[in-house]
């Protein structure tokens, strides 16, 4: 075996979950979403987003609408589409994103900069005026997402023309000489995106002015006292300090989640790519601290990050409210990509785990199993009368909707669900690792000797998975396997034969070395029992309260199911939980049904504080679970919650 | 017996509890807060309320500051102060308080007007421009209610002429004839001191004004939509519609609690106040209505009214989160006094079971044990970081405060626990009403036959309640005793003989009715058992929780007698709760221990999730609860909850 260094295959999904999944985005979202960037969504909020790029590159006349990041979504929805075109060629889908290109192109001005919102609006003077909240450098870096991606899929070079040319010109306006603006941008993106745009055009530089943008940051003194701020549109309070926009420390100073949770996510990617590039060892010690952080600290059971609404950011530790909580669809995808690269710097299955819990669970509940509505915020306990009436849940919708007026998560989930793909083989110097588990197929070509990976599984509905490799010439490499975390107990063959004892497992992986043979099998049985999950006792939220977990999945009840009044039920944990269909459900969904407790009521109900009687007689009820990702796709607005108390 | 129907007899407390509690704001509080409105508290914010009337008046210069309604503090401090005033008379005092009356005059207008906002402001072309916000009837009515308050005690009419003059003026501003106001307050108060204005001067009319602005709110189109709301201090939003001001609907056709707490609860006591003159039974049926909808679905179990904080507002049926919840001091206040006026109109014993509860829990609270310091928000749960931290707690203030910088609870909760000793018992036609239980003495003058009432107990701190009747001769005439509603067992004696059999309970009274003697004793012996409380299962917030209850005392723990982290506790209901006394309490305070469960940790403290164990083990700790109302008096900023999770 001989890739180059933690190269990620190519996988293609063939059937199941993650077939379903990528079509729903390849065959319903994509060509959804063109349609709401185009304002052709009746009774959704207009994106204009295309509009705009028309009229930045003035072939119409109007006023240029949307937020001030509209763009985003447009460079987004191209990498998505980009994707797209590897599991389904379409010349349509690649004449729109070709005309796209040749709008972004026209509309970009002479000396590079791309932005509808400066250019079409005659704010051309005002540029980088204000890059706390201006968000040009996170536009430039979802475009440059979008050109590498465009390029990677189809070799097409004008938009990653477009964008070096931009880049180049960005690189000559930052910096510390002389008449260069000495900032960095309130939103991270660019960096990561940079990093990207050097890998595609093998131009170290974009990825050196990436690494400007990470080690200038938090050294620049009243970064924060920008024009939004001066202006009043950034509240003048303590939750929107510097530190909200991790820019008040240098970055391997900063030590646990902090600020806006998206905007840190994208940040700690880009410090992740320039550690895989630096080997700067500060810059790693860091990031560890702030994964631990994280993930011991702030981390909800679906993956969502954010519990803290006002300004979409994170609260202090263990504060993890269930119903107010932000826990943005677009929070977890960086999570997803933060541990990605984190598992590109060290072979952990942790990284694997989180990065699984976040896409099976906070992901892909932001878009319903359709692909054509979505959740913001994706909350962990609804109750549908009061989300409607409290004002601290005005940010919480109640059911999924067809558009925002800030859209940046939709076309988020798109791009990321179909990028996904990329995450789940890689290959090294030393072998093959499976970190996910799909039925389809992955290729890696080494020293012309190309290994086909053919994962036959029905994961995550079972554990159950058979790997065929299939090669030109037989060649000893090891094959290394993630155990999840949730999974306790397992088996494993290869060719029928238990290979347990002369396996070994290390952090979360088990390796199997030896010399491989065409259509060589490995047998792995993941045990996937339903688990009562409980939550560390800092949590006050969660205390007395489970919820439940099988495999990959975080299950939630609905009111479609049970009924009103799901708090009234506590579970029964000395009882096993069975699996279940449900034909209210997508074919295949394993639902789970458990047993509850409820008290009989014993006073007057109308009577709102009564005394307690402990011998009073108890219910039982049957209560169905379905997985968390799937929670609001029957009935619109009905009560949700994953955390039940226990009845002992 | 033959004394005017419902007569509020003037009880003055001896020893104990009310002592303590009275005492505490004649020698305390008062003198405090008159230096708070002075400014004379390093560190507390600028009250003015006092120099601004002496700009008003003409005396000095200066700006004009605070809250527009910054005058009603001085008017329930003249309120306040006036009640002291019968306790302890105080010649210095009532020389402040006539110097105030001096300057209040002074900054009268020719045409009776008395507002400084708009005299010293020289905004006085603007008045009457907001109703909705303007809170200038506000001003006047508790103004009104200092002058009733001081010429009732002390005799002295400058105060009462000059409100007299200035409620003349407020009618022929208001009305529904060519030239006048068509439009009411958006903030109720005006209505029932002008009951209280007809009541000490003898004069209808004021009555009358009164009901004319109970009659006509909700049947002016478009009221909201004044001056504020047209300037944008008013959010254009849902939560401030015209029900938010009570003024959607004639208040005939209300049926809930709705909008602002406050407003709600002085309307309603308008209400009463109307009907008790005008028998109109379709507001009674309301005001019964509406009674039952805050009782039943709105109110903490402290007494604590308006669970939504955005606009300090009630929230839909049954919500009552514990920890973001508004719970004015000035709200318990309201629905105190809405209480008392309901009891005068029909004796029930459950007006007076609620007016106690708010009295001995959500009022007490808003006051430190030495009156110096305040709550305006008085949680059931607090978790300190937590609340220093989020948003959505900025408004509960984790430790008692010097002063506000809109400070209604401070001067409303000085008045009104002295106010409190005229509501304990009353007289009718039909004999003697003991609503409440205190230390001290009432006397009834009935037909030139003194009936000197004397109570003896340790109230709440005990059941046992001695009443001696003393008078010049002897009498048939019934007694009243209210049995609290939280008392299932009691025995009831007269001169030493059991009389329950021959006693009639109806309504929570007891009835003794039998020619009274002087010096007869009647030994009331209420068993006061730790209680624990659960919820009604309709409010989810307090799912498989009970509070402890002894008494009329709810109690809650604190972090400073019981560590950190109370969440992890569940009460052991099987045990019985024991009384201890405290020394870090004040003397005679009755606290109670508890026994309670944890469950000891199974998983890496690192972990965040982890699976439940059901046969753990669990550790055990005794819980120590402190009356709520005496929370926050110790250690600042610590811990605090009423509401704790079961164990079985």
């Amino acid at each position: 075996m001989n890739t180059t260094k933690d190269t990620a295959l190519q996988f293609t999904p063939a059937a199941g979950f993650w077939k379903e999944r990528t079509d729903a985005v390849i065959y319903k979202a994509i060509p959804y979403q063109w349609k709401a960037l185009n304002n052709e969504i009746p009774g959704a909020p207009g994106s204009h987003a295309v509009q705009n790029f028309k009229i930045a590159a003035g072939e119409v006349k109007g006023e240029r609408k949307g937020t001030i990041f509209q763009d985003s979504d447009i460079a987004k929805w191209i990498e998505a589409a980009a994707y797209s075109l590897r599991f389904k060629p379409d010349a349509e889908l690649e004449g729109i994103i070709d005309e796209l290109v040749r709008l972004i192109e026209k509309s970009q001005m002479s000396d590079g900069y791309v932005n509808t919102y400066f250019i079409a609006s005659s704010k051309t003077s005002e540029r980088w005026s204000d890059l706390v909240m201006g968000h040009e450098l996170y536009c430039a870096g979802h475009m440059i997402e979008a050109a590498v991606a465009y390029f990677n899929v189809t070799g097409k070079r004008t938009l990653l023309t477009v964008m070096c040319r931009y880049a180049d010109y960005i690189g000559t306006v930052f910096g510390q000489g002389e008449n260069q603006n000495p900032g960095f941008d309130g939103h991270p993106e660019i960096e990561l995106a940079l990093h990207r745009l050097a890998e595609a055009t093998g131009n170290k530089k974009y990825a050196e002015l990436a690494n400007y943008f990470v080690d200038i940051r938090g050294s620049v003194p009243n970064f924060h006292i920008g024009k939004a701020a001066m202006e009043g549109m950034i509240p003048k309070t303590r939750w929107f300090g510097s530190d909200y926009y991790l820019a008040d420390k240098p970055v391997r100073e900063m030590t646990n989640a902090q600020g806006h949770a998206v905007r840190a996510m994208y940040l700690y990617c880009a410090m992740a790519d320039q550690y895989m590039m630096t080997k700067d060892e500060p810059l790693l010690a860091a990031l560890k601290k702030i994964w631990g952080n994280v993930v011991q600290k702030h981390l909800y059971i679906t993956g969502g990050l954010g519990s803290h609404p006002y300004g979409e950011r994170f609260s202090i530790d263990y504060d993890l409210p269930n119903d107010t909580c932000y826990t943005e669809t677009c929070a977890s995808i960086g999570l997803a990509m933060w541990a990605w690269r984190m598992l590109s710097i060290e072979k952990k299955g942790i990284y694997a785990d989180i990065m699984e819990k976040a896409v099976f669970n906070g992901i892909l509940s932001g878009m319903s199993l359709d692909g054509t509505k979505y959740f913001y915020v994706n909350p962990l306990k609804l109750l549908p009368e009061v989300t409607k009436f409290r004002h601290d849940h005005a940010h919480v919708a109640p059911e999924r909707v067809s558009w925002f007026d800030c859209a940046c998560c939709p076309t988020n989930a798109a791009r990321f669900i179909l990028q996904f793909t990329e995450y789940l083989c890689s290959a090294d110097t030393d072998g093959l690792w499976i970190h996910h588990f799909a039925q389809g197929r992955a290729a890696a070509v080494v020293d012309e000797n190309t290994i086909q990976l053919e994962m036959k599984t029905n994961y995550p509905w079972d554990g159950d998975v058979d790997i065929r490799l299939v090669m030109d010439k037989s060649e000893e490499f090891s094959v290394y396997l993630r155990i999840p975390h949730w999974c306790s107990k397992y088996t494993l063959e290869v060719n029928k034969n238990p290979i347990l004892d002369s396996a070994h497992k290390n952090n979360g992986y088990i390796c199997i070395r030896r010399e491989w043979h065409s259509n060589d099998i490995i047998t792995l049985k993941l045990e996937m029992e339903v688990r009562f999950i409980q939550t560390n006792s800092n949590v006050s939220e969660n205390a007395g309260k489970i919820a439940l977990q099988r495999g990959p999945l975080i299950y939630c009840a609905e009111e479609t199911d049970n009924g009103k009044g799901l708090h009234l039920y506590s579970i029964k944990t000395g009882k096993k939980a069975c699996l279940v269909q449900d034909s209210s459900l997508p074919s295949g969904t394993i639902a789970i049904e458990a047993e509850a407790s409820f008290e009989k009521d014993t006073a007057d109900p109308k009577d709102l504080y009564f005394e307690y009687v402990s011998d009073r007689e108890m219910g039982s009820k049957t209560l169905r679970f379905i997985p968390y990702y799937q929670w609001g796709n029957r009935k619109p607005g009905n009560e949700m919650s994953v955390w039940f108390n226990i009845s002992h």
